[in-house]
């Protein structure tokens, strides 16, 4: 890894997210997401992703795939997907992310968090990604699982809002693990 | 969608590709897979996803999956799922594709292949990005499941093959969901 990375993590957030009726829920964590965003995260240069679930039981399920992969057999049998995993963490909310940014960086994680709706004030793509070229992180940039995360989430947490992925037309419907692929790489990727 | 979209069909090929040993298989067919590009194909305004599979048995089982979203109860479940799979179709090789892309599209397909390794000769995304926009079509983007489009078959069918996503250091394993989701949304995003 170049040492002038930006200091930049992932946090794919179980809640608090929309159902598909709007409610708000803590949504079941999905075994490829953490699959593909740990490989994504570690692909483009990022500190870390955190899996956040409120639910204990999820939590423990995140951790014995975790150590599959990274002590058991999973690592054993697939070294590439061990790397991924080594920097993937699971903790119960937002709190313990901004904690372990913070101790690990020096310094609090700017939150941007993303969203396939649409919001005043929200930063352009080549915004965000000029900022986080000159200015000093940590980044912290949060996913929502289900149908998103919730507008008042939006609202009081996080300091900037992604604007939403264009595709052709009005069709918009990704899923989280496209999502944060796109956004990582007009985010990171080196050559534009 | 915009009348002027370059026609782009997606085919996702389980055979032949390589399993992490380096031999020559036929995947099996993974659920998300097809739930990701199958979205990713209709928010970009692709005109199709092909999932290409010579296993009668994966065939079937894929079958059913697109009969559940399509007539069955995951379209009154899903709407917009149900619009995703609109576009997808499972077919036992290439030819097959190649002959339902000429059919529609009235012209043979410019076969443009993907793959994380790199070839000499490869296009750049920016130059492909560039002459899809020009150059009169259909294209058809293969993907390989698996650890990728084997060698024998990348010299002898693709018109071209793309550069590889290339991240931030030395580790480049994502999967095939999200190598997907970059390369549609580098070619075809509307804003760059």
């Amino acid at each position: 890894m170049a040492v002038n990375l930006p200091a930049v993590y992932l946090a794919l957030l179980h809640y608090p997210v929309y159902n598909k009726e709007q409610e708000v829920v803590a949504t079941a964590v999905t075994n490829l997401d953490l699959h593909d965003l740990a490989r994504l995260a570690v692909t483009y240069g990022c500190q870390g992703f955190f899996v956040v679930t409120p639910l204990e039981l999820q939590t423990k399920l995140v951790k014995r795939l975790l150590d599959h992969w990274l002590t058991g057999r999973g690592g054993e049998f697939n070294p590439t997907r061990k790397e991924a995993f080594s920097r993937t963490r699971v903790v119960g909310n937002l709190d313990a992310v901004l904690a372990m940014v913070a101790a690990e960086a020096g310094r609090p994680a700017r939150i941007v968090a993303t969203s396939a709706r649409e919001h005043r004030g929200s930063v352009s793509f080549s915004e965000l990604r000029a900022r986080i070229g000159q200015e000093e992180g940590p980044w912290l940039i949060l996913f929502g699982t289900g149908w998103g995360l919730t507008e008042e989430f939006l609202s009081t947490v996080p300091e900037a809002i992604l604007e939403p992925i264009a595709g052709a037309g009005s069709y918009n419907h990704l899923s989280v693990r496209s999502a944060a692929a796109i956004v990582v790489d007009r985010l990171l990727a080196r050559a534009r």
